[in-house]
């Protein structure tokens, strides 16, 4: 039983993602199909990119992820099918899967000819997904691409001794996660915006309503309030600059 | 293992879809369920006929489709279980399985006396559909039913050569969805309220802020703005009149 | 095919409950999983009590549920996970659990080393929900708990003949969903704050808009509006006192 799992920008109101799920059913008909989520903003390919980053690794080997925020859906731009670590994904050719490129192979997908401009999802990358979930050799799938578009996320830098990052998401809860990795983290606080924040070892260190910052689930720095949103709090949301001290 | 479909407008913060489900997976032990929407406004059976009509042919043969948005639960009104072109249908008789009765055999269930008035996804649905998905009969389930309530949607219209219809749905990215089939749509541009929008393959044909008209992935003519909410844009939603020119 | 259920307040937005997921079937490779919700307001204990209390013995003998509405995560508080009736459950010892506790045996989870502190959802109960569905005895997951949180919901009282209660929950249609059982509520109508109530067997059996109280899905009285929203004609929410006459 493959495990497929689905990231979208298609909500959860429509009919798009049963639509989907229905095209993989149709030919995998065992396939374990696992929401990550369908609420990314609409085109937002780097909140989809943070997402993915975030789960794919902790899936088992031989799962397939199929990532569909795509602007660009109709146009020229490739649809594309990858396999990198055992594990394969199919999406549009926008970077939404730079993630993985370093390490895989790639492959572009052949649009039907009968397929819906407006709806690869679901005539593109359904189809694609359900033959890898059942089986099929990425090879088989489209000739090889050596070239696919790179979206890298922002990345941290050193200055003195000092290192700047950013907000990259914020979660449910108002919790500001941000690109500076936990190793990077040293003395007793670091700095939102204008704002001093300590840290932690977590956030039920401090008392109930308190700012803390700490290394978070994903490995990087987090700062959150206890009982309450940072984002609020603070102020602050994606793209809010983050300095270690 | 056979597919159930899960279409309500029970949201998604309670526990009303699980009790469904844990009833459907108490009879039917091995049923592969699939959510297509539970954001259903509440009661409202135009857009659940929309939302199935669009997506239950895309599941195998087979499949069960449970269909509750019953803002007369506990009435006099019928619980209904069809069959129609291999797939199996359950839900109100109050016109949302509307779709599929041209070509449906439909039986009247039976109302157990302890099925809560207020709950029939649970009481009445979930354990039909679970008999259905464990391989019963339809024609066991309950007397035959000859004359289900039929609420169509509304259809387009032809007046001296200039087709006239309307916008049935706004899905999540605000794409008006009409219902006037691609196949009436010729020249240049269709109308939408006092609004001219050009016609063109896909939104991806236009620049970024662009207000398009295209043939949707439903085969209806759909009107967006690439890049952006052609609902807000244009300041229409469901009901607006759209006409060919 | 065990069946897990999951309960928690991380949203549908980010990759959390996916994470979650992926480290159970990482494990029990052919567990079902079912959502109950992941809507819970953040941290609210007494909601996700609630939502347990409605759904988790509707699912079958064997059912493993993963309650994580966990405010305290990270601190010095329990992880637990008991056996209750056949069921499983696994959870943070603050209260969430308090529904199973009193036919339950209970065990403490040992937290790994490497387990996130603010993400034990993933790296704590997520690894003891797939060890259990994977068929481990509980006793072989830790010490045996005897004291474990208990946070009992609002109890009705009564007074001289007239049962008191409070307003529990309000659902997706703005039913307020009561703590009086249905046994205790006589008489032709029933109290919230100021507003006297008609009862009936249902909202079917009132006209649209018509305000009426009966015994809903769950056992206990709820009050509604028939084709509207409770809460908003009444002005009321959880908390609101409730009376019988």
């Amino acid at each position: 039983m493959t495990i497929v799992t689905l990231l979208t920008d298609f909500g959860l109101a429509d009919s798009y993602v049963a639509e989907v799920k229905a095209g993989i059913l149709s030919v995998a008909v065992d396939a374990h199909l696992v929401d990550v989520s369908h609420l990314v903003s609409p085109g937002c390919i780097v909140a989809a990119q943070f997402l993915l980053a975030r789960s794919w690794h902790r899936f088992p080997i031989g799962t397939v992820h199929v990532v569909v925020v795509d602007p660009g859906v109709g146009s020229e731009r490739r649809a594309l099918a990858a396999g990198s670590r055992g594990h394969f994904f199919v999406g549009p050719d926008n970077g939404v899967l730079s993630e993985i490129f370093d390490t895989a192979t790639t492959v572009e997908l052949t649009v039907p000819r009968d397929a819906a401009p407006s709806f690869h999802g679901r005539d593109v990358f359904a189809p694609a997904a359900a033959r890898l979930a059942a089986g099929a050799a990425l090879e088989t799938l489209g000739p090889p691409v050596r070239d696919p578009v790179r979206s890298r996320l922002p990345s941290p830098r050193e200055e003195e001794g000092v290192w700047w990052g950013e907000v990259v998401h914020v979660d449910r809860f108002g919790t500001l996660i941000t690109n500076l990795p936990g190793a990077v983290v040293r003395g007793g606080s670091i700095s939102v915006g204008p704002t001093m924040v300590p840290l932690a070892r977590t956030f039920s260190d401090v008392e109930s309503g308190g700012v803390v910052a700490f290394v978070g689930s994903g490995g990087t720095l987090e700062v959150a309030v206890r009982d309450g949103a940072a984002a609020a709090v603070l102020g602050v949301g994606v793209g809010a600059s983050v300095r270690t001290r």
